[in-house]
């Protein structure tokens, strides 16, 4: 157990009903781990002032630094402030410096304030009021007399996240500041199952103290390799070299790298010009590879071509192909991506065409049949995958393969 | 507090790390609320077995149902078994039923059986393995002396799912069957503040017992009301047609829907066809109308129209359009909204252009800025707005947008 334990508390109905993820658990929980610092436990509880009292009650006890976020909205089932009055035997009185803070947040932003707002100012006595940059709701903090720390903050997580860092994280610092940073690299692999990766892991030979993980984020699957010390670096980068050489050709990212990402540095990188003409994935891997700036140095254009009038129109596939071989077929896959080519005159086109699901299966065609086709100066290539899963697991298996094509074809060009 | 006590205790460092969210938690929870069960609440703990166990025993005598995910898998670093053993009192034995279990999934397969497999075989003493129908990690329940039910099931997503739902919610049901489901509805809500819609509830005149939450899933504002008894629908009723009175317009979906399923069952059942032109989006609106079953009914094509060569190309915007106004202009959202409906012949055509950042702002188009046109038999309607967030966020507020625009226009279509 380390000396000093942190915990976070999130509140919220939604959060015990399965309406949305706790997110801000990840959040706080990613900041403190590159700084070398662990969360003990993480504790949900619904939006209700008699379980929120207890959860601070049983988390005063067991630890020193407690995170809460959530319930401190200007509506009637925002409960926190209450119940954290309650738990700390605290009245609960209008404070002048949070009712400042937002009375500012509306002038600065000529937006007028709703009564509602008001209430957001109503706090436990020795509350010290944390300004939300980002929303109308101050956070506030408050010390137990056992000396432990409380952080309140919203639950909205852009403001939870800049009030952490600028509010939360610097007392933390100051409370324990000689952290050994806990040291990780992460390998994001795709085309081998985890127990196929794990026996390929040459654990007999990885230096002392090196710890390997695993997770899956369909459909990579995470190796982690984690240390702590004065000798985390060498040791992992001995642990590295020893992963890699055995299971580099797999590694599609790293750390907090995308696959995406890579393909777009990679292209950008290679001075490569790409377009794309999607149909079962229906613009899923141009959205990914859009999601980061800069993609407009080398996504020269994409097509949705579901109708067959599309593929004939945009891609010049013709008709009598459609007819005989219909839309997913190899000679489909390769006429998109070539007829894509020719029109762009872009260096590379992809083309992928399949069937997601759940309808359109047949015997020979089965859900999960789809062909990637990639055309370059130096031919046209095709390939006929059949994925399993539903359809948003097809499509993003799809898109992620047509990632890896490209990655591949990159790296050879460059080396080349 | 109900007589009956449900917790989730989730393992894995990488819960508390930050690496993954914990969508398990959520899952279960879905389920069970919408049956009428609660989680009293859920714990996350990292993969060590000391934590485990420490987590194991404080749940053990605060709840009487616990379900307990992650650390069953073949690697090393799955500690739940041994932990199980030792907050229980019993050796880790291997176990036969389970060891069958596992043989039977690898010969189904035709799949090869490693080695690490076998370890998933060893299990407490007293452990009931419970059959895994999507990977080789069986589960197993114990039972407390205090008379606890404890169900152990992998942390991966869709086993998890698939075994709460064939061997753990059936025990539940037959523990506890009288519940009282509890009722929701929830309103998803685009173009007001929750501040706004807050003021906007008539409060006074909700029937009793009617609760109110809100809950925000960026770009949208969750409203839900919730009732429990023999009562909860007829109140529910009531409480929906005084909430929608008010605030029916901004309901862009209810319950379970979403905005781009919505969208695609109205231009569905009007028989309209779409065909989409998008820039900074980037295939975004695309593809979430894609994600869904049944988009080949309306949608005709889409294209992400990146460099000026395909605006020009495929959407036949005039080079010295591009040239005059700039791709980020309200002539070019037209002239590609046009363009692309002259192309295709479809009932609608809708482009967006604009500016995603982080960089490409100007001081008298900054980043934000974002174009919507649709082009119809009526005509062709352009907007300019100004959203403020980051790139992803102004993504996704433009594909929303474009979605509300496409389901005001349908639904004026249909009433006509």
């Amino acid at each position: 157990m380390p000396p000093f334990d942190i915990a976070i508390l999130t509140t919220g109905d939604e959060l015990l009903s399965g309406e949305i993820s706790d997110s801000n658990t990840r959040t706080v929980a990613e900041i403190l781990s590159t700084y070398g610092y662990r969360l003990r436990c993480s504790l949900s509880v619904p939006d209700q002032e008699k379980e929120i009292v207890a959860a601070l009650q049983y988390l005063m006890s067991h630890v020193q630094f407690i995170i809460v976020t959530g319930g401190l909205g200007s509506t009637g089932d925002d409960r926190t402030a209450r119940a954290a009055a309650r738990a700390l035997g605290q009245p609960l009185v209008v404070n002048d410096v949070a009712l400042e803070l937002i009375r500012e947040w509306f002038a600065q932003r000529n937006f007028s304030m709703e009564p509602n707002n008001e209430r957001q100012a109503l706090l436990p006595q020795l509350a010290q009021p944390l300004k939300n940059p980002l929303g109308t709701a101050p956070g506030f903090r408050l010390q137990h007399r056992n000396g432990c720390e409380l952080f309140f903050l919203p639950g909205v997580p852009a403001e939870m996240q800049a009030m952490f860092k600028q509010s939360v994280f610097p007392v933390l610092q100051q409370k324990m500041p000689n952290v050994s940073p806990r040291q990780q690299r992460t390998f994001k692999l795709f085309g081998l199952s985890e127990p196929k990766i794990d026996q390929l892991i040459p654990y007999q030979q990885l230096p002392a103290g090196v710890d390997v993980a695993f997770a899956l984020d369909f459909p990579l699957v995470l190796l982690k390799l984690k240390a702590t010390g004065k000798d985390a670096a060498s040791s992992l980068d001995q642990a590295e070299a020893l992963v890699l050489n055995k299971l580099g050709d797999y590694v599609i990212a790293k750390n907090g790298e995308t696959p995406e990402g890579n393909v777009s540095k990679l292209l950008s990188n290679a001075g490569l010009t790409l377009s794309l003409a999607e149909s079962c994935t229906g613009g899923l891997l141009s959205a990914m590879l859009t999601s980061q700036p800069g993609a407009s140095a080398f996504l020269e254009r994409a097509g949705v071509t579901y109708a067959d009038s599309a593929k004939q129109d945009w891609l010049n596939v013709p008709a009598l192909l459609l007819q005989q071989h219909g839309a997913v077929s190899e000679n489909c896959a390769r006429a998109m991506a070539s007829g894509l080519r020719q029109n762009t005159r872009t260096d590379l086109s992809l083309a992928i065409t399949g069937i997601a699901g759940p309808g359109g299966g047949t015997a020979e065609k089965p859900v999960g049949t789809v062909f990637i086709s990639l055309a370059s100066a130096s031919g046209v290539h095709v390939k006929r995958y059949t994925f399993s899963g539903d359809r948003n697991q097809i499509q993003r298996m799809s898109a992620t393969m047509a990632l890896e094509w490209l990655r591949r074809f990159t790296l050879q060009q460059m080396e080349k």
